[in-house]
């Protein structure tokens, strides 16, 4: 199985994007990675972390997508980009079963669509990050930003991809799947989420109802459904909220003697606070619902990032989540609730 | 002034309420407060934390509204409840200017709009709570769940009402007002918010623009606006992941004897730290857009809590906020953007 890599694109191409590449490969033996970008770059690069060149194909692509371009327009115009190739190697080669790329999040959504396709009978693709836990276990939000207008349909679909991609991921059996809404009432909610509740029961998944953001990283969900606007602000203020309460220690402890002193003596348990609510481990996000597997990784992605993005896409090809997908999917029909 | 004190339907009743009641009295001098609920234990609760009872009017009312029952069925038939009675004195009494109630949200926001009424031209009435940013000021998120299914309209009254809160409350001029969307480029967003984009563009205030959730705390705005669905999703995972990220902390602390002898040195910036981010010193939500003043209190307030919620009442009343709130409203008549 080979996994392409989109070199280019994120805050830290090519350096950080390389580095993740070849500490991933040292883990995985049988790792067969296709790079695209700026060939000589990426050569230069690979020999300069000591990347196993035999098991790297680079495939050359000057150009580059950026964040500033209308992503529909750089998909079809930049045909020569790094994320274009990676997104046609995927679509074209039987070899290659994943795809990573840190780059423009609405040109990866857009180029996901347009170039490789959705899987047969998905309405709305959705992107569905993993968040840490309370309780040290992860939650899988989707959608976190692709489709910020939607129907019930979209978010009946998006529980059903969540669940399968749990499954796939983490072998959970029957993940435990919460609708975001403003009370976890039944009653709760507005237009939307009343009519996704009500088909969500009908299906034959574990779904235990509304749930108040306030509970969203208590370890209680597998599975968290929402809009793509509700979604994204739900993990933008995770990452706000969680910056803040660490601005706001660090200017506590700076602020008493005593209380300075108290942090050298908690160094190993500050250290492990941070690893604990650190996105890096978790890897990207998935985008569920396209035909071959798709993770778009943080664009400010380090070599750790991307080393776990790369492990991410590894499994959820090896366990062919895609198809895993279309077999959850036949629930929609069984039950009539997509109708 | 005075200011009527639901005194039952809240977690603690009537224990904190009437000692935050007494707590207040203490710091205003001049500050007059009816109480509505059971007579005889409230006189009790005054008398036990040392309350001035001369200026204390008790309005009798056994019933208590909970949060299990209909918001609209309990406010049409627990006529003699401690919540429709308050509602009935703040409409009719002239020297009464304002209410706090820490009872159920629905049916104080629907006693608020049936029993005192909304403003003049204000569509939907919202419920604007203050969240504690990163450089000690505050941020006003209007609406945070009054309203679930919002049109553009009910969104730039919101950013009105929110400006004209700022205003009376902390002498603001021109408050830093931030849609709350899914990025901050201006064509970022879903249906609503592109269209209430393009309409707070027209008005004669300090729209920011875009705001995405990562940055509500940051200190950079005065008011954030959203439908009551998005508001409600930011506010409580704000205070979910605040939560989360103090119990990750307890725990790596916990997990280490150096940590735990750090965390005796580091004593007073946790309790710092702790100060920062209560919601409690920060009193309760005002309901904006009725024709008098009226705070929703947290269910479960501390005295402390609804001390400040009293002061927060006695500041809106006095700075005349309902009239101010008229009168930012008029700038939309002007832009003609409220057709």
């Amino acid at each position: 199985m080979k996994i392409v890599v989109d070199i280019y694109g994120a805050d830290n191409s090519p350096g950080a994007l390389v580095e993740g590449c070849v500490r991933a490969q040292k883990g995985m033996p049988a790792l067969e990675l296709v790079m695209t970008g700026n060939e000589v770059e990426i050569r230069s690069e690979i020999k300069k972390y000591g990347g196993d060149a035999s098991r790297i194909e680079i495939v050359d692509a000057p150009e580059v997508v950026t964040n500033d371009e209308s992503p529909t327009m750089a998909i079809r115009q930049k045909k020569n980009s790094s994320l274009v190739r990676a997104l046609e190697i995927l679509k074209t080669r039987d070899d290659v079963g994943g795809m990573l790329s840190s780059g423009s999040t609405g040109a990866v959504l857009s180029g996901a669509i347009f170039k490789v396709g959705r899987l047969d009978g998905v309405l709305r693709p959705a992107l569905a990050p993993l968040l840490p836990t309370a309780n040290g276990s992860n939650v899988c939000l989707v959608d976190c930003g692709a489709n910020v207008d939607c129907r019930p349909e979209f978010l009946v679909q998006f529980a059903l991809m969540g669940v399968s991609y749990m499954r796939t991921m983490y072998g959970i059996e029957n993940p435990r799947v919460g609708l975001v809404s403003v009370g976890v009432e039944d009653h709760k909610g507005n237009e939307l989420t009343k009519e996704v509740f009500t088909r969500l029961k009908a299906l034959p998944i574990n779904f235990v109802g509304n749930m108040e953001a306030r509970y969203a990283l208590t370890g209680d969900y597998d599975v968290l459904v929402a809009d793509g606007f509700v979604g994204n602000t739900l993990l933008k203020s995770t990452e706000g909220t969680a910056s803040m309460v660490m601005k706001l220690l660090k200017d506590a402890i700076l602020s008493s003697t005593s209380a300075k002193i108290g942090a050298l003596f908690m160094k190993s348990a500050f250290k492990k606070l941070k690893h604990d609510m650190d996105y890096n481990t978790l890897g990207g996000a998935p985008f569920l619902g396209i035909e071959k597997v798709i993770v778009k990784g943080h664009g400010s992605s380090n070599a750790v990032a991307v080393e776990a993005a790369i492990k991410q896409v590894a499994k959820m090809a090896e366990g062919n989540l895609p198809a895993n997908i279309l077999q959850e999917l036949k629930k929609l029909e069984a039950a009539g609730a997509n109708a």
